[in-house]
């Protein structure tokens, strides 16, 4: 991983960090992924550049990767057992410690922003499949035509789990933002799960302290990789709390992975920021996909 | 609280505690819904005396009380805002940190069993809506008789919600069981949610880490109360973290209790279990029904 993190954009008066999720990109394909991680940080960088909240940095940031096919959230995300969309997606802000979430949605071109009128909401914090929809419509957002939002792509890698006729893959290919400005912290997640995953299941990403958390007494989290391993683990609430104790977003990245790998076996990335705006990553994946931006450089950083 | 708990059952062999809920049981209920806390724990007893692993008593006590028409799990559970059933469960051991749970289930008898099912599975942790009932029939679970499971009681405070208008209410009533046994821990959670809840609501139950947790380095947890609360705080699993750093169950559960009302206003109540089989309870709100059993006691202790 980049040795860059240790200094990272700590003191920074704002700094936004995405991912592209946790897998084993293709070596030709990587810059292409690298650059959508790029064009979403950018995208985050600019509303904060311009004084909006943290949360508002990473609801953006998180949008416009649902919007890019090559990631597996919104149009382009995997398929379920059933070769239907499933969709999950959350949303936090540490200063309130607002969640909103949905699970197991049916196609809507960007869960984040029904996650976000979750939280607004404020009712209650997670919805499931239909009742999630429903909620969805109530507050003005349309179906989307599922067909359109099924890339070509995503169908062959269904069609080559059906005919392997193994345990549902892992897509990799979540994308989450975690984003900091003057003291205060905010983190969102978006995937369509697990290729060929069975009817109903959910994974970490809409769980708060599995896939997703933001604490501004600690820092924000968002995890890509093996949701059934990090919703075990509590792993985001874990991440968070090794930092409120003192770790760096560094430190603290590379020791959830070490813990999720020695305790579960599983594989995935994580992304942390702190109130000071200091950032940090870590996979024990092949690629992870980043980008990041922050007061004062530049130009964003990324990589794969 | 009782002061029992301060040196609890604190070396036995095994011991196991359960809850009916927090809320506000009317006094001249009082002795009932302990009497359905002691039966549970009875049963739980029964098996760990037997040598069974805490993963099978935790498993039996809730689903005895899911069984039982006073407490909102299984049989009369609360009405959500369709006047359905909407049903989560959870369950999980210390031991591999193996998790199961279903969440926004429809009709059936005893959601613990389904996710007991999901845990024993293995492939995924968490099944919403019509994919967990698809799942459940899999395992050769039957559909139950909605009406059959919607006691005149549930009835009467969902239509007693609808008229008020108001938000959503909150039932109490979820129960849970927490045991220990040689060294290792479990805990089960199951519950209705709450009254008049929108379609598609999860709360805290299902959710490992807010509702439910249980790891042998630390010990069992199972909550009750404040869902939404629950949930933007990690409050299962901050509990056992303060035990794993050296606090009793009682002081655990006193400090999560605390953390909730100081941190969201949430009312609730909450069941710990350490790895030794000392065992600890708090509440802020007016009674929480519970029976405790332990290798050593001639009869099981009760209260509200």
């Amino acid at each position: 991983m980049p040795e860059l993190w240790s200094n990272g954009a700590s003191g920074a008066t704002w700094s936004i960090l995405v991912h592209g999720g946790a897998g084993a990109v293709a070596p030709e394909e990587r810059a292409a992924h690298a650059e959508g991680c790029r064009l979403a940080a950018e995208a985050g960088a600019r509303v904060l550049a311009l004084g909006a909240a943290p949360l508002e940095a990473v609801t953006v940031a998180v949008c416009m990767l649902e919007d890019d096919p090559r990631f597996n959230a919104g149009t382009g995300a995997c398929l379920d057992a059933d070769g239907r969309l499933s969709l999950d997606a959350a949303v936090m802000e540490g200063s309130g410690l607002r969640f909103g979430a949905v699970c197991t949605l049916p196609a809507f071109a960007h869960p984040i922003a029904i996650a976000r009128a979750v939280l607004e909401d404020g009712e209650h914090v997670l919805y499931a499949g239909d009742g999630a929809a429903r909620f969805a419509r109530e507050k003005g957002f349309f179906d989307a035509n599922e067909g359109a939002m099924i890339t070509p792509r995503a169908r062959e890698r269904w069609e080559a789990a059906r005919l392997d006729g193994t345990r549902p893959g892992w897509a990799g290919g979540t994308v989450g933002a975690v984003a900091s400005s003057g003291g205060r912290v905010a983190a969102a997640t978006s995937t369509g799960g697990r290729v060929n995953k069975r009817a109903g299941r959910v994974g970490d990403s809409p769980i708060p302290g599995a896939g997703t958390y933001a604490d501004d007494g600690a820092g924000a989290c968002s995890n890509t990789g093996d949701g059934e391993a990090a919703l075990r683990l509590c792993l985001a609430k874990t991440a968070i709390e090794w930092m409120r104790a003192g770790m760096s977003p560094e430190a603290a990245a590379r020791a959830a992975i070490h813990h999720m790998e020695a305790r579960t076996g599983g594989l995935g990335g994580i992304i942390l920021i702190d109130r000071a705006g200091a950032i940090g990553l870590a996979r024990n994946t092949e690629t992870m996909s980043w980008a990041a931006h922050a007061a004062g450089w530049s130009e964003p950083r990324s990589g794969v």
